[in-house]
């Protein structure tokens, strides 16, 4: 398959605008968004040549549609778009492909994390591609490669287990940055100071592994360190809680 | 102050071997290092052409010793070479320098992990430096500048600040990224999976801050998607306890 069909696209939450913008930087053009009509999005729109719509009838049988909505919408806004479309694709980590009935649906879920208005990296990102229907395998797995990711297939039982892998690597690897974040600011040092220690410290563990790479105080069984740390963090009872909860956690896993 | 003192070292643990072998790489010579006599420590003394020794009585009083041993043999170590050193620099982020009459006792505190026969990266590493003595201060910043590192000023509360957002940091971020491992290898999903994801994390928290970069479910309030993966998560309690707590503390510092 060498063409691609009319790309279009609902939603522009953080995973929409940057799928969008991707896709359009990379030269695929979409023809229509679907959301809501406010300045923001009609400047976006207007950035990437594409337009804005609102209503499901504007979608039609030659189009590709990326549902970027939120995961308990996904289930609605596929229902309205059934026999609308050629695809509809959905986006989310937690969301199984559905019912065997439905070929002309499929997933696209890109394993990264976005944001609104910041450039997302794209290269080498895997992007886990789930259908019922080859020629539409062919059509997502020639997008991802456009975008420089790494399509790949995954099943939808497989596609959770990698989504919460996902929330723990990213969004609580992010918390615990935030907490830090909080924490010494309030003692007028800069959250720039830890960026060398945090990025060695993935180096680190995708180098040799992270059992591999531990260390610290709890794996150390160095009790008198945490106890110390505890009692300092008394006044910030959020980290508290995390740096105790967690150096028992470590403490168990290495046991 | 141009000439520095000769310099040697006690322990060859994750820190000391590391900062023994960069000093050797950077051109300075280490006079001796006091460590067990095993083949390891022999070797490693041989490839940095310096010399193992086994008792305080070795060290003189033109030497500049860096103290790199577990954090409660800190104290002793130091009681030991008081009377014998031109100075005795301790590395620890949780010790603080001391009583105000040792004034040839400084701290010497890289903010970096380190792991024995893994060469850690120095460059732009924060080096946190206390001293009572300006000249022992300026041959502290000559060594940590030659190291590649920032030398700084930090004092001994600052410095157990800094050390438990460290722990946070670094020991805490590896363990999730270890339970991440154990929980997806055993699904045949490799770790490496996971590299952009969270390289790309670490990008975004930086460059934008952490509070305003925090995504994923529990931000959003998306509890059904929370509850979907405790419930998968049934069968690895440690994983689950992690996912339930962070992602009440991500909630409680959003709300």
């Amino acid at each position: 398959m060498s063409t691609l069909p009319s790309i279009s696209m609902i939603g522009l939450g953080n995973l929409g605008w940057n799928l969008a913008k991707k896709l359009s930087e990379k030269g695929l053009h979409i023809a229509r968004i679907m959301a809501e009509s406010n300045e923001e999005n009609q400047n976006f729109a207007e950035s990437i040549n594409t337009q804005l719509c609102s209503d499901y009838h504007d979608f039609t049988k030659e189009e590709l549609v990326f549902v970027c909505v939120r995961d308990h919408q996904v289930s609605d806004v596929l229902d309205e778009l059934r026999d609308r479309t050629l695809w509809s694709v959905h986006t989310s980590g937690s969301i199984p492909i559905g019912s065997a009935s439905a070929k002309n649906i499929g997933v696209f879920y890109p394993f990264q994390t976005f944001k609104k208005s910041y450039d997302a990296q794209w290269h080498d990102v895997p992007i886990f591609i789930e259908t019922r229907d080859s020629a539409l395998d062919k059509v997502l797995y020639t997008i991802g490669s456009t975008l420089g990711a790494k399509p790949m297939p995954l099943n939808s039982s497989q596609r959770k287990q990698i989504h919460i892998a996902g929330v723990v690597g990213s969004n609580f690897t992010n918390h615990l940055l935030h907490l830090i974040d909080k924490e010494i600011t309030s003692k007028d040092l800069p959250l720039d100071l830890i960026k060398p220690l945090v990025f060695e410290t993935m180096r680190k563990a995708f180098d040799i592994g992270p059992e591999e790479a531990q260390t610290g105080p709890a794996v150390r069984g160095d009790n008198d360190v945490i106890d110390d740390h505890l009692n300092y963090l008394e006044s910030s009872k959020d980290l508290q809680e995390v740096y105790r909860h967690l150096s028992t956690s470590i403490q168990a896993l290495h046991s």
